[in-house]
């Protein structure tokens, strides 16, 4: 028979894979806005982002309820701390795709400042980051999630590429300043995305072997 | 008699008490080392973060030990949720402080760009508010915490007038552009950690009230 406290941690992840589908598709949608030049899609950047709070809170108390009543122990214990914390990253990465949107808006007031240089492709890295995560998450998946933290040395090597040829642009050409910036903001966005997709694949090689391996720690 | 929970709850209060001090010292020298132009302050920056680091793992091994052994309830277990997020904020406000560090380190390899607008009075404000922030915590000062709040309205707009002064320094002088962008990442780097300050003081509210005021929820 299943125990009661299997049906809530049953459920508490399906919020939590819910909130994980709409900060997807958040940052598809801000990120696609600004490849595509389509402004309209920030709009849905900013409606997914109250399902993101909504489901923030209700997560929290959700294991909140489960830590006072269940009083779980060991791997169960792990997995509502873990939780807590995804739940937190998650949350902070909707407001990342929202910095996005808001730098992609001024973005687009303007001419395209061509190339957009490594951008999509570190947008790309960044969302296959984010979708290892939850699905280490969800499949209870270990060896996902320590790819991830493999990615994430790529991720931040390309925004260095990115900083780098943005600075060489504004240099040769003022008028580029302003969006050039704004695509350094953007590419910092990114990079924080991938921090968080990070510190949720540490969280789940936590929940799944007890082991704190941030800070070089084992 | 003194309950079991409530010694391990005061030793717990000691260590974020700990952390947080260093947290507020690597800010102090990392800003420091800006204004004063003193690039030797930024190593100590890099000791303290090892020094929080460290912290962050015994406050996360403390307060699991604590949910497994105490099953603590009520207002016990939102301390103790709580204090788990506020550890992830005061390790990631140290990862800010380093943040500025490297930025300020390359900014201070070329000549001042002067005036530094009003950076020193935006690292003054996000300092003030990171210590009100712990001292809301250890006092229980609900009022503090929710100054807290407000003093970061204040931050933002400071961020945004110095952005603007900037970029129009940038347009001005193409020969600025690498300094005042290091000086832009800085303004980021600062109004992050207000943020992460802001966060620390809404889980004193809620430890305290139980109320989760997060994104205009009550």
């Amino acid at each position: 028979m299943e125990r009661q406290i299997d049906v809530e941690i049953r459920e508490l992840k399906d919020l939590i894979l819910a909130m994980g589908c709409c900060v997807e598709k958040s940052i598809e949608e801000a990120t696609q806005a600004l490849i595509l030049r389509e402004p309209d899609r920030f709009k849905k950047v900013y409606e997914l982002e109250k399902t993101i709070n909504e489901h923030h809170i209700l997560v929290d108390e959700a294991c909140v309820r489960i830590l006072a009543r269940q009083s779980p122990l060991a791997a169960d214990l792990r997995w509502i701390v873990a939780t807590i914390k995804i739940n937190t990253d998650l949350e902070r990465m909707g407001d990342q795709a929202v910095n996005i949107s808001h730098n992609g808006e001024r973005y687009l007031t303007e001419p395209a400042l061509k190339p957009l240089i490594d951008l999509p492709r570190m947008a790309s890295e960044v969302r296959q980051m984010v979708r290892s995560c939850l699905d280490a998450f969800v499949r209870k998946d270990l060896a996902l999630a320590e790819q991830v933290l493999q990615q994430d040395d790529v991720v931040d090597q390309l925004k260095n590429e990115i900083l780098d040829e943005l600075k060489a642009f504004m240099a040769r050409d003022p008028q580029s300043i302003s969006r050039a910036l704004n695509l350094i903001l953007i590419a910092r966005n990114l990079e924080r995305l991938g921090d968080h997709a990070t510190n949720i694949a540490e969280d789940v090689i936590y929940a799944l072997t007890g082991k704190d391996i941030r800070h070089g720690h084992s």
